[in-house]
């Protein structure tokens, strides 16, 4: 299985697009995060859901926590509308963070690894220089483990069969015959 | 709102099941990550998905990245097979991550720095040392829209009231009213 073959098409916001929209994207679809484009169509970063929760959180809190703990609860409530009226753009950091984009041919191994690495939900998929979808990291368990499970039914069917037959169990068998088939050749 | 109001009860998982049945969990509900608790039900870790994900990597890639590309996709495909007959406790990090915990009566704004900050798109709500519940990402920000928009529909109304009225405005009028009535008292 290669990457472009198990990602899957998912809302993109453009990078001028107003932040409440992309908040409200991910909170109604609960989506793990979100693609950023240029107006040109061009990947610009990812942001997982946790970096989007930012946007809420005013500045100064950003730059020192502790001061969290010390808003008012009508303060820490209305915080949100900080968001009217901002762009994606201003709410993206600074430093622009490693983009998590893989290659249209990478397996699931090499896209499982970079998810971990950068902890990112979501990797974009690339082919020939534009965005081909995404892979959510509960998309990439569920294709590994259908891949996992085949192999796991088959092992349970080979179980069922040496319950069955005792001793010489048709697992065995199967081997020898294979063995046997492969001698003859 | 205080963090045990919005909280949302969320699987969790035992440290000692097995670690095929957590990343089936997550795949299956799109789970953005899941709760791992010891056999006396006390808090143990919170994974992000993109964390789970590493269960399928094979060690050897993780240490080395690069290694990665080297699979042959057969390989790959497999690899989700190497976690039958894991546990999740074999499978977590070995050093132990900071727990992504907020109290009973953290503020929408401490939890979302907290978020924010550990990069977990979820968080744990404790009270009185017990699991209370699990705030995702994207609830925080439903309900911080929910504030913010009831806030910015009053505000649309209001600018309604600006467009038909004219110079004179209802929003400058409640103002004045409420500046006599303030001067009044």
């Amino acid at each position: 299985m290669q990457a472009a073959e198990i990602d899957e098409q998912f809302p993109v916001v453009d990078i001028d697009s107003p932040a409440l929209e992309a908040a409200r994207m991910l909170a109604e679809h609960s989506l793990p995060g979100i693609v950023v484009v240029t107006a040109d169509g061009q990947l610009y970063a990812v942001l997982p859901a946790s970096q989007v929760v930012r946007f809420i959180v005013p500045s100064y809190v950003q730059d020192d926590p502790v001061l969290a703990g010390v808003l008012a609860e009508s303060t820490a409530d209305r915080a949100a509308e900080k968001l009217g009226g901002k762009t994606v753009r201003e709410l993206l950091p600074q430093h622009r963070l490693t983009l998590p984009a893989a290659n249209a041919d990478d397996t699931i191994i090499e896209v499982a690894a970079m998810m971990g690495r950068l902890r990112c939900p979501l990797i974009a998929v690339m082919k020939q220089g534009k965005l081909h979808g995404v892979i959510t990291a509960s998309r990439l368990l569920a294709m590994a483990l259908k891949c996992g499970l085949t192999e796991q039914a088959w092992t349970a069917v080979v179980a069922g069969f040496t319950t069955e037959w005792g001793a010489v169990s048709a697992w065995q068998f199967l081997e020898q015959s294979s063995d046997q088939t492969r001698s003859r050749a």
